[in-house]
């Protein structure tokens, strides 16, 4: 076994795709919207999620399995090691991207700790299998077994991708935790899936940052066994884990958001690599599909609270969105595997929309908090969360500092630490541009052939992308940029004394020598405008929405005149919308709210109401000052 | 000890109440909507439930008992045996109803079962405190252990007030239980209270059947413990349990709907009694808080699915409606009970809507299938479910033989079994008419001064009711008849000559002296009208319903032209409205449904339309002809 070409990106395709990635060694992100949260991420996050799992005993179990005190002090939910192991993750990428020897040490004891708890075969678990324990793979439903070992791997891949080898500590523990399941559920082996989805995205992972050809073959076969009910029929059926139809077969994304995102994105992975095909279309069908009726504005995905899961087509109720912030990321997962291997920008749209609305509105803008759901209508102010405590909750008017089930923090910071690696791609022409952050792209096109563009911008803020060619191939190579697909008007100037050339979605692409110190000016009209949604989204019916380039706006309490409740307002599309950065506001109306009112009457009752502005902010930066209520989709008023 | 005065009731107020209740066996029901339930009750959902209860093990888990097999052979979920005692109640009063001696030989089987399981000092149940299992009152917030005390004295004051007496063997059985509770949880016992009320309303109706205060003294005391924080906080908070406020100081009921009402129905018993009138006055606040703001139009009660509970104020999306049957059961309690104390016939308004659109909606027209949550939207028509096994899933698109969690049967059953104590009350001076069924209403004024009504009517299918006096006191005595808030154009014909006399909500009331032979004829006009929600209910903006007396009515995707999918449908209210009883057809519209829309856009998109009509049927009788769509809300539309 020998490890491959180390890029640092957490997915690296080995079978030709229409794009390739690049990795966070050749993007360098510099400041701007992304780059200060990659710095939180590194400064605040990391080592917030590191005080909570010291605290709340995850790490601890470790020590107790060593010590043979698990039966009586395992702390956690059954899948608690794969936050300890999402977390080494997002340390791994970290410290592929700052270097910091204090991570280093931090991560190497944590490492020590967890190799130390492997059993001889491989098998390493905190809730089963050890003295007092149930035996092993005697829970596939809600064990999460398998899906905590997919974490170990996934960490180890994000090792093997930032200049380690087959020596590193965990990535020996990890490959041998992967031999081990291949062992147990290969072939000929027990013919079982895990309830949560992951391992299978992890093996496939391994085997590109590994080429052991059995990793594949393993994530192959659960994905095959997937859908035909070996999981047991529980309350919210089977569809829950997705095992209730063959991957294949589905017509949308359904259950359990993040089982079903995760899933999918193996799919994709397994599907490229094996020369597939067809289950790559069967995946992109059911992801168009399930973006075109069971998604939010916001990019998120899970109508359900009751079991984290998408509803039906359009039931996308804005003020029961669960749109766990996991989902979130799982949705860039897919996402990014779709652009790989199909070449289709679009689904850079899809990534930017998940990434500033569901992944940059779950921390708080100090990193020390994190919201698990993202509402779109929070409809009572709440109280302020403690601080010092895990909340039982997932969901809130408040963000919390951690939860008894925490998955989302470690997603948002292992998501924050790689982020470079989704700015752009290569081809064998040229580089891809695909998010608008301020950096460095550098990307070898083959032969030696390297592009690197030095890009300056404001984005989101401003919609001004300066490209400079910094290095140059002789010949012709091919510039791409995205144009996202609400940008009305959008131009480059390429500086040639052509002046500025209309540019639209998905992409303007110059082929061509452009040479070095050529600089490309990208201008991206962030005109506030108004969304109107389908007509059989039934919970907003009436309602409209703000945008401003990729930021969904919302209405807070808080800066409205005279901080009135959002159940309050009404807006008037038809009127003017008067700021940008920032706050925006619209013309509108303020509604008066009477008392006790018969609800259901024969006759429809228009409440009284005076002109008024309506005040809108990003919603990624909602909730960070105090109990407010909030809302997306605000009701369309008139005279 | 001895026994009260026996009428027929399940609630009797030993205090002054401004109305007083009638029992089933002086109110007869014969026939109609209502006596086809009944009887279909006791011929088929009594003998169904039975059979479920011994097939899914809940009676055998009495007999692992005796046997000593529990620990082992223990079927069910913590609170089985409740049910079984739910079933006791709803034999009690079938069997107080109709004197079946085959019944009562099957109710004798099972309370000798039950019987042999009490410990000597009280203590009754088949999860906790046996050999092998966690010990008694170690789970207040699921445990359940009090709300099947509580159930199984409800059983016993069925019992008491259909002719038995102290000496029944279940009545003996249900006060060593309560005597038990009241030893261990009294003044100076354990500071406790069950995470799920029920025992409180049982006491107080205990009390109420025996005159012995310390039951009463010991529902007060676990109504004054709750709101203190005593249960533990978990994922959907203290308020799930009403644990979060105490009684008296909440806005509205919140957390789970069945513990709210089942409190809130007990706080208003302990207030009577107690003569408490501020007591009854935080309860009818927040009852009409919640009916102002937290109510579906069916009457139906919970937007959650998580939590089975309340949402925020004007939070009722109707494809996500939980509206548990148990809650419209619990709904109907507390609404007569602050009938009963104030005397306000508006409560009957409430009664009669969750009956006809909640309990009525639940079983299937054959008695063999239920319906837990009473959704106002059926999104997609799913696929039957199997009758020969529980189903796991409290919702679904279809009714259920039996749930594995399985409230809901019973306690339609129960409801059934007593409604003719809802038919009609009695003050000093007269009789006050609530509900409209056909049978016979005798009460006696006090004094031996005795009214006797024999109703005639096919409501609510005609709005034609005849009222005969077929006894009457000398002297003036006063009848009252309730005329629905929506029963524009009532009139009432005393048959004196004067004609048909307009009459309007809440109540006709004729003071004077009818004879015995009189006619009183009773018109209330049942013509379609269309319902307008409260623009705060988002969820419904921009749709009306359509009802028809105390029916609300739903458009069945089998019922419209080429059997469209109910997403296709739009009204025109201002259209004709055609047809009376069964099916009722609106004006409207069939809309285009394109195949994958992008669901959110720069401008509205109207969906190419044409003129149709709409088919409407009542909504208790939805989901009887196999798989369909469904909506009760349906949009507004316009050429």
């Amino acid at each position: 076994m020998q490890t491959r070409t180390a890029v640092a990106a957490p997915v690296l395709p080995v079978a030709r795709t229409a794009l390739t990635p690049l990795g966070m060694d050749t993007v360098r992100i510099d400041g701007g919207f992304w780059g200060q949260r990659q710095d939180l991420n590194g400064a605040v996050m990391i080592p917030h999620c590191l005080h909570w799992e010291h605290e709340v005993g995850w790490v601890g179990n470790f020590s107790a399995l060593l010590e043979g005190r698990l039966a009586e002090d395992r702390r956690g939910r059954e899948f608690s090691d794969s936050d300890v192991y999402k977390l080494l993750e997002a340390m791994a990428w970290e410290i592929g991207r700052s270097g910091s020897p204090a991570l280093q040490e931090t991560f190497d004891g944590i490492v020590a700790l967890v190799a130390a708890c492997q059993q001889p075969d491989g098998y390493l678990n905190t809730q089963f299998g050890n003295a007092g324990q149930r035996p092993r793979y005697s829970d596939f439903e809600m064990g999460h077994e398998l899906y905590s070992t997919g974490h170990l791997v996934q960490a180890a891949v994000a090792r093997l991708r930032t200049g380690f080898g087959l020596e590193d500590r965990l990535v020996a523990v990890a490959l041998r935790a992967a031999d081990h399941v291949c062992e147990v559920f290969g072939a000929d082996g027990l013919e079982r899936v895990c309830g949560h989805p992951e391992i299978e995205v992890a093996l496939a992972e391994l085997y590109r940052a590994t080429g052991e050809e059995r990793y594949l073959d393993q994530a192959h076969l659960f994905l095959e066994r997937r859908g035909r009910g070996t999981l047991r029929d529980i309350e919210f059926g089977r569809a829950y884990f997705q095992d209730d139809v063959p991957l294949r077969e589905a017509d949308a994304f359904r259950g359990h958001a993040v089982r079903a995102l995760y899933l999918a994105a193996a799919a994709v992975d397994a599907g490229v690599e094996l020369d597939d095909g067809g289950l790559v279309d069967a995946i992109e069908r059911q992801y168009r599909r399930t973006l075109a009726r069971r998604t939010y504005l916001t990019g998120g995905m899970g109508s359900h609270h009751q079991d984290e899961a998408f509803g039906q087509d359009f039931e996308l109720p804005p003020d029961r969105a669960y749109c766990e912030t996991c989902a979130g990321v799982g949705s860039v997962m897919v996402a990014w595997r779709l652009l790989l291997a199909r070449g289709d920008l679009r689904y850079a749209d899809v990534i930017e929309r998940a990434l500033y609305n569901v992944v940059a509105a779950s921390p708080a803008e100090d990193g020390r908090a994190f919201f698990y759901t993202n509402t779109l209508h929070q409809r009572s102010a709440g109280t302020p969360l403690p601080s010092d405590e895990p909340s039982p909750r997932a969901s809130g008017a408040g963000r919390a500092a951690w939860f008894e089930v925490s998955c989302c923090p470690t997603n948002v910071s292992r998501t924050l630490a790689q982020l470079g690696t989704y700015v752009a791609t290569r081809s064998a022409d040229g580089v891809q541009l695909l998010q608008f952050v301020p950096g460095t792209v550098s990307a070898e096109l083959g032969a030696g052939r390297r592009v690197t563009l030095e890009v300056t911008t404001a984005y989101p803020h401003d919609g001004h992308v300066r490209i400079e060619v910094v290095e140059a191939p002789p010949g012709p190579w091919e510039l791409t940029v995205r144009i996202p697909h609400w940008a009305d008007g959008a131009s480059v100037d390429l500086n040639d004394g052509r002046g500025p050339q209309p540019a639209s979605a998905p992409a303007f692409v110059h082929r061509g020598s452009l040479a070095a110190g050529t600089v490309v000016d990208v201008a991206i009209p962030l005109v506030p405008r108004w969304v109107y949604p389908d007509e059989r989204i039934d919970a907003v019916r009436g309602c409209v929405a703000l945008e401003r380039g990729p930021l969904v706006l919302c209405a807070e309490s808080l800066d409205q005149p005279g901080g009135v409740d959002v159940a309050g307002l009404e807006v008037d599309p038809s009127g003017p919308v008067a700021g940008a950065d920032g706050t925006v506001v619209a013309a509108g109306w303020h509604v008066d709210l009477p008392g006790e009112p018969d609800p259901y009457r024969g006759a429809p009752r228009r409440r009284a109401r005076e002109r008024a502005d309506v005040h809108f902010v990003p919603y990624y930066s909602w909730g960070n000052r105090g109990p407010s209520t909030m809302r997306i989709w605000v009701p369309v008023g008139h005279d």
